[in-house]
């Protein structure tokens, strides 16, 4: 592919994208394939000349969009948020052009630097504690991972190695393992699943606990659990709080465990994946107290603030922590500016890295702090407007609390005919949603996606809900 | 941003993208700024209100470009090569478009069919064991990781999984951080940091094994370090070998090292990060030999096959031993058809993945596979061109072998010397390399690492090196 044919090429997936956002209403939001469709579709050998543009272009109708989940639909409501934009686009065109891969200051200067601003320029917007500024007096800074699973893992296992060179330095003749039995992390049975994973990729002992009716974990419980745990000989050292749970977006109060964990100098980490975004308003800030005990924090600006995936913001108060679980240095990685820019490839799981920083960059400056404040709060408010429905049909029921863009609902009655109605409302096909689950509540979620979602796309939610609601009442009745 | 100044900006970059290419010459393969030069280059907030997308353009050159270590370049032949291409670009804007997560079949079934298809494609153009197909009659298949450095935890955290479990059906009290500590895992000194680091996240025990003098690691020298861990107690469970090594590209003998791991029951994997695109060329697909006794393979198209960053492709025999490692469900997860296509989240260390097997898919066709064999034979072909240089001035000496696009040289003499001409070279700034060692030898690599490096550049790359030694030995005699 030449310089012409790629830049008529571009231009015309250019416009694609931009059909295929102005036209996605026409698309059926969920696809209706079985496991398997695509084989039928594609040749079983990749092709030994090259072929042309055009018959590629065509095969991403023919053969991709039958089988795509349009997360970017207005009527998409599953999972959470994930975010894609014009700025984020037009940034990862640039990352791939210059590909260089970030693992050392060195390496592409540019790449270590732009993402150290970005970072320090996002705990200015969402007034974290300083000391996850890159020019705190400490070893404080921010990293961009891939997700939040990532975040979590760096911050167990940075703790982990913190807590075993402590118990080595007691006896040092301990082995690693033994050491690994003493350990003992917490989280609550409404954090994502990605914590408990890296618990188990840590090898750790630990404990799910249990949370409050708001679905919080509070510092009581937490407090409890550490002095049954100490009393068997056990060293807790780790806790991650959750701001916005997958199932229900509650929140763990951080301002109790985060005393708690200075109390009984534990390593805290803030799972904000989801709701973090919205911290970037002043109204939903209070929500975070109690990030000043937090030894490290995570949100996703993939979810909620208009980077495309993967970006996954991640502020740590002592680097030290991880390059010390990380750091290995062969010689053709040397050289001489480590001590003034972060080698960020000991901040990370992976060795090599993208240029992210330039998609979080192009959306900060194309959207600025107050068109991102007004989607999230445009979100949150059409979240209200399909409680409303709900609230006022008697059939239904709120599960928890509505605080950002996700409700929970049910029919009042009993499991069984919440899943049937989900079921239905999947099968019909006009909206998309997922189910969850808290103890013995299983519910509905319905969660805004996209910047595209309107009013009338929420009277139409509501519609098809009532009317598959009614179709499942008269069938079960 | 909306839709007419997307396209506006869009085609903008298509434009800057091609230029960049075109006009690359005129740039320093290598920045000359100072830690921290991007400060005084941007503000230290970021803005409230949208910026013009003409000054962000603007910023690309003033803030960006002097920072970046290019790549792209056709003088720069540091580390090894890192794949970008057109039609890798064109791929991402469709994959930033959908940005699906693809982390179940369900939430969007294209992007895993056809990760599924095209690494099944890739399984037949290497001639890679059909164990590794996804419709082999085990659980065999392939899945696209982020970097090599995720591969091979994945692999560890597997093999340690099913090691921990073996030693638990036998004693069922014993404690994980116990069976760990009997586990021990191998590698040879010259595989990647990225090992190591590995086992540093598993916490298992591991020894760093001498190679030969082609810096291969060999089956006897596991064979004795088996026999003498089995005698102090340990439980040898993963070895990990390596097809290309970093610092000198050597390659390991995997027929040896395979039968010893079979007849021992020992996890092999195979790292060959780099080296691993030329098996598509059949000359160089019996360096793989010795792969049908692996229990994974990997690879990173992203390095020499054209794909942009991030895409390493890995395969496994039986799925099975990583899913058992990592999985966990939640109600909103579930759905019907987990067990006829994967759901990739159990196959990786995120929750999260992107579409990465579209720039895969639109690589492998707008290419060809006979172009991609074509870009492999004419980089070593320079190579060895470079290596004539070296070989026909009596001051030189080529280290270790050139067998891929790495030629490994050096001044004869001291190691301080050598150590001088990297510097001077990096100084001079007119091609960029960087150096390595092994045990007590001290060289130059020079990696061609773009398809725009031509014969001329290569004698350009000689004259260079020819005049700073010049210098170098006139200052130091």
């Amino acid at each position: 592919m030449n310089d012409e044919e790629f830049e008529a090429a571009g231009q015309q997936m250019l416009k694609y994208v931009i059909d295929y956002h102005k036209n996605i209403r026409e698309r059926r939001v969920m696809p209706d394939v079985k496991p398997g469709f695509m084989r039928k579709l594609l040749p079983d050998h990749a092709p030994h000349t090259p072929e042309k543009w055009d018959l590629l272009f065509k095969d991403i109708e023919r053969v991709i969009m039958p089988g795509v989940t349009h997360w970017r639909h207005p009527h998409f409501y599953a999972y959470y948020a994930l975010s894609t934009s014009y700025p984020a686009i037009l940034a990862d065109i640039l990352s791939d052009t210059i590909t260089c891969s970030g693992f050392s200051w060195a390496s592409c200067p540019s790449c270590t630097e732009l993402e150290v601003i970005v970072m320090d320029w996002l705990v200015k917007v969402m007034d974290l504690p300083e000391a996850f500024l890159s020019t705190s007096p400490g070893h404080g800074g921010g990293v961009i991972q891939g997700t939040a699973s990532e975040a979590t893992l760096v911050a167990v296992l940075s703790a982990r190695t913190k807590f075993i060179n402590r118990a080595k330095e007691k006896s040092p003749s301990m082995e690693n393992g033994v050491a690994l039995t003493k350990l003992i992390a917490y989280t609550s049975r409404q954090s994502h699943s990605s914590v408990e994973r890296a618990y188990k990729i840590a090898l750790v002992k630990y404990r799910i606990l249990d949370t409050d009716e708001k679905q919080a974990l509070r510092g009581d419980t937490l407090k409890k659990a550490i002095d049954e745990d100490r009393a068997k000989g056990l060293t807790p050292f780790f806790v991650c709080a959750t701001l916005g749970t997958t199932s229900s977006c509650a929140f763990d109060n951080c301002k109790e465990i985060g005393i708690v964990c200075e109390q009984e100098d534990i390593w805290m980490h803030i799972d904000a994946a989801y709701a973090g975004s919205s911290f970037i308003c002043p109204e939903y800030r209070p929500l975070l107290d109690g990030v000043e005990h937090a030894d490290s924090f995570n949100f996703n600006p993939h979810k909620w603030l208009q980077v495309a995936f993967d970006c996954s913001a991640m502020w740590m108060k002592n680097s030290n922590d991880i390059i010390q679980s990380f750091k290995l240095e062969p010689v053709y990685l040397k050289h001489d500016n480590e001590d003034i820019m972060p080698d960020y490839r000991h901040w990370q799981i992976p060795f090599g890295r993208r240029f992210r920083s330039l998609k979080l960059w192009f959306v900060l400056r194309l959207f600025g702090i107050k068109k991102l404040q007004n989607i999230i709060r445009q979100d949150i408010k059409l979240a209200h407007k399909f409680e409303e429905y709900i609230r006022n049909d008697p059939r239904f029921e709120i599960f928890g609390e509505v605080i950002m863009a996700l409700v929970c609902f049910r029919l009042k009655g009993s499991n069984e005919i919440n899943e049937k109605l989900i079921k239905s409302i999947n099968e019909d096909g006009r909206i998309h949603m997922v189910p969850s689950r808290v103890d013995d509540t299983f519910f509905l979620r319905l969660s805004i996606c996209t910047t595209r979602t309107q009013n009338h796309d929420i009277d139409f939610a509501w519609k098809v809900v009532s009317e598959v609601a009614d179709n499942v009442l008269k069938t079960t009745n």
